[in-house]
């Protein structure tokens, strides 16, 4: 097989998720060229579901790139969530108490707003590159190569950005040290059609287990259910969902229902908590989920991604256009301290909300620390301002 | 053997600690009389030496029932803790973001304090009683029972009330369901003859360990240090002890020496937590350590036990006086309410602070998690009221 395809480009981009197009749209802001590369093709990287909730500053940042507007005209900002414990329901009123608040925005929409951004402004994204290799990362000229219908693809660049998620070639190339925790337990995911019963997200703490309530739009509700790590779809038929789901967001002793509708999408995943360390090696630097997973619990993947590569681009861009390499040798170093905080905050609201086990103990504090977080304006402003970021 | 004192009093008091002392002073001042009994002589429950730290709420219940004087005069005020970590200091300035104090003051001057009001007051204390044992709680005429000189006693009441800490009497008779956790760690404590280096409470979390440094008075400095469970006490001599707390406070990677001194008093003592709920069974009522234990890390031990039985009293005395039974009934509910929320705190101080082996994710963990309680206003302010009481 001959290598029949070379490119060379200023930043070689691994995956067109949230982080890697991004970074793209705001290297070409500063008038760096980059390509991108993505394993999947375009439909498929557009349809799969993944988080719905921007925080403040990550939504400040996709305004401040230009890339906001579909996010302010179809987001849905809230300024509360309930926790839900022992039967009863406490709003935390994170607008009031921080004067900040989330937006509702399927990270699907943001892919898809910045795609077609980068697409309009004559970016390069190759889609449907199967795997690709990283090359040289050590050297002064590291590449990416690729294999599409039996032809081989290089891009030689000045640096790579690994954005390709948790499985991806970056993270295998940078060979960092994990830092990591698994969770004993699993999330069910589910995407109905049935308009949401309660607009704000719910989160439950029941003896049962976990239960997290969201909406997507006036005609979606995202629903998800803390399940064993073992359990596979077909344990659950949709009658035992929403029966468990109505359970765990009891009320004063009652099930409390969902709206219900048809169930269009459905998942289980693990929980897990990884970062690695160092986000760079040589010429590779990691963002977004290559770099570091958070249980879902705070919400914070895709914020985390977006903040990730707002400082890995200006820090790109005055190296390759000043020289000044301060900023990108810190990158590594400023980015994690962010991250370890996001990492504490969804494991604490990890651990505050899901069941472990049959240890009495730590359901009796789980239920003590929700009641001191609703009965504490100074603990709600500490959950609130770490929630709406 | 024949029985041959017997007597009769309303309230049977097990323990003549803070909180069978002031239950006993505040019955007294309620018209209710009672009798406390004492395993140990006058002379061991005024010397052993206990917690130092009294929060707001439990000084004013001292006022407030008129045994505040010794406390007002030589009690140490502290508005502020310091969190050590990553060779850095950080304040909590707890009377700035409360509006409430904490005062350093020892367990055995509320003791003696106590002891002497009850005394002049013609209060009843039986020392060197040995262990006693509780009768008929499930019925309407209750008693207590020891052995002096081969000489049995039986305390007649109508009430029985369990002061007596974690291996008396009051809990073994109750039988209560014990919830539990116990730390894989102990603390090595010392008193020693040194002017304090520093006047607020420093607490460390350090790779090798946590550390507490305290004062009792301008003479004598109260230190802590996390030694494994199975350490005892020749594992530590004193020049041992005083270069692992210079480890432990180190500022800006250099060590941090406490001011040396005779060290006169030492123990080791394992970290863990216990409620036993209820806290009533029949005409038996617990209070204290009898009732709950928590690692000293939130200081909250006798401040416990202090309002246990600010709860208790009261109760007593309206069964007594009017026959009024719904607050004696809801004794158990309403301190377990109070109890859960410090075991809770306590917990939390524990498991931010201390070592738990080798486990990486936790240790960032808790790195960030110190982050961001100094960081954010509102966490500290959580920190600060849970903590100020």
């Amino acid at each position: 097989m001959s290598e029949v395809v070379a490119e060379r480009t200023q930043v070689a981009i691994l995956g067109a998720g949230p982080a890697g197009l991004l970074l793209s749209h705001l290297l070409h802001q500063e008038g760096i060229d980059s390509v991108v590369v993505e394993a999947r093709d375009q439909e498929y990287v557009q349809a799969r579901v993944r988080a719905g909730v921007v925080e403040h500053g990550a939504a400040d940042i996709l305004r401040d790139a230009g890339v906001g507007e579909g996010l302010d005209r179809d987001g849905i900002p809230h300024e509360g969530i309930e926790l839900r414990f022992d039967g009863e329901s406490h709003r935390i009123p994170m607008s009031d108490l921080t004067g900040r608040h989330i937006t509702v925005y399927g990270q699907q929409k943001v892919v898809r707003d910045l795609t077609e951004r980068r697409l309009a402004d004559g970016g390069k994204i190759r889609f449907a590159c199967g795997p690709a290799q990283i090359h040289d990362v050590d050297g002064d000229e590291p590449s990416v190569t690729y294999t599409v219908d039996g032809r081989r693809h290089r891009i030689v660049a000045d640096f790579v950005a690994g954005c390709d998620g948790a499985h991806g070639s970056g993270r295998t190339a940078l060979g960092a040290t994990p830092v990591e925790k698994v969770y004993p337990f699993a999330w069910l995911g589910i995407l109905a059609r049935a308009a949401p019963r309660i607009e704000e997200l719910v989160y439950a703490n029941h003896e049962r287990g976990f239960a997290l309530y969201s909406m997507r739009s006036a005609e979606v509700s995202r629903l998800y259910l803390q399940v064993p790590a073992s359990d596979r779809l077909e344990d659950w038929p949709d009658e035992r969902i929403w029966s468990e789901l109505a359970v765990r967001f009891s009320l004063g002793g009652e099930p409390w229902e969902p709206t219900r509708g048809e169930i269009f999408e459905r998942s289980i995943a693990p929980l897990h908590s990884y970062v690695g360390e160092p986000l760079q090696r040589g010429r590779l630097f990691l963002a977004g989920d290559a770099a570091h997973i958070v249980p879902p619990t705070g919400a914070k993947g895709m914020n985390l991604a977006i903040r990730d590569v707002s400082i890995l681009a200006p820090a790109l861009a005055a190296q390759l256009r000043h020289g000044y390499e301060h900023d990108l040798r810190s990158y590594s170093a400023r980015t994690l301290d962010h991250v370890w905080r996001v990492e504490y905050f969804s494991w604490w609201m990890t651990t505050m909300l899901h069941r472990f086990g049959e240890d009495a103990f730590n359901r009796r504090v789980q239920i003590a620390q929700l009641r001191s977080v609703v009965g504490s304006r100074a603990h709600s402003t500490a959950l609130a301002e770490a929630y709406v970021g």
